[in-house]
């Protein structure tokens, strides 16, 4: 795509990230810059209906949004899922960190051979009235014997990326999380379909 | 309230449980037949929001099947709650029965002093373009320390209510178990202000 496509399309066309996190928003707006696409702030508190599939939650999500503010929007959705669990706490990992927590899950998993694990996102793109359009991204790792670190949230200190070296999610720098989490990666391909695309 | 009262409202509006699950309906049918009510099948795959109050999750779903099928209805909602566990599973019942099943919860229980827990059930009333009411039932009980009995569904096996003999809810027959369920409670209570209310 030429420049001027780019800057076409972001003077005609704004795209708002809904959600309620803005950390989240950051991290999010700070991937797709990269691409040349301004995502703008949206206050907003999703309705997430119960999916097993985070497209879903996330698809729900943005159509809400845009029919409710008239914007195009886009909205996420993450989860972590572990193999030997059947997926659990998956599309519900909110809920079980707050109930359950990281020492839940380690119980659950307690003289369980296979440690495997993933980090799911979903992100999902809509414009008022129209289908949204779904992104994803994953990260596989194992679930650690014990908690390790203090960066990230929710379930990042018991889990290692396959990727990486050893060390925890939560034991990373943000931008060192960043370069291959879940969510960048759901973002990079939605700002690479967005800025090419049509 | 007068028998001819009772006749009049019955002709002139239908209530119609909003559910996929047959059984469910013949169940909660056979509770409102005792107060006069008549509940009418209606089949329907409920879109269920993420809520950790199970009237949230019966509320949209009731306003969901009044709005689209145009009819006054009822829809349910139903959770099994464990003290220690701060809730766990709750409002995600189903997705843990699927993933972690009884012995999910008793290993995440294991050890634990307080085997206290509920059921909660949530029935919803909704007219088309109205507020939903809810009304919801309770039973109290312990978690066991294994399975007993092959009745009822989901963590039936694992639940001995306070008020019983010391058998879990799936040694129980279904009548002795409708005797004092929660979704008994809740369904007895709409039909009761659904009768007397106006």
């Amino acid at each position: 795509m030429s420049k001027g496509a780019g800057i076409l399309r972001g003077a005609s066309r704004s795209v708002y990230f809904a959600t309620k996190n803005k950390a989240k928003y950051l991290e999010a707006a700070r991937i797709t810059a990269t691409y040349g696409v301004h995502l703008r702030y949206l206050p907003f508190s999703k309705q997430e209906i119960q999916a097993e599939d985070l497209r879903e939650i996330a698809s729900f999500a943005a159509m809400e949004a845009a029919r409710s503010k008239v914007r195009t929007v886009v909205a996420e959705d993450a989860g972590f899922f572990v193999d030997a669990l059947k997926g659990f706490p998956g599309p519900y990992s909110s809920y079980v960190f707050k109930t359950l927590g990281t020492s839940g899950i380690l119980k659950l998993v307690e003289n369980v051979r296979n440690r495997k694990a993933s980090f799911l996102s979903a992100v999902s793109y809509c414009e008022p009235n129209r289908r949204p359009i779904s992104f994803t991204g994953t990260v596989r790792g194992l679930v650690s014997k014990k908690p390790k670190g203090s960066g990230g949230f929710g379930f990042d200190p018991i889990f290692i990326p396959s990727k990486g070296d050893g060390r925890t999610f939560a034991e990373m720098q943000i931008d060192e999380k960043n370069a291959f989490s879940h969510r960048a990666k759901a973002f990079r391909r939605f700002a690479r379909w967005f800025t090419s695309s049509r």
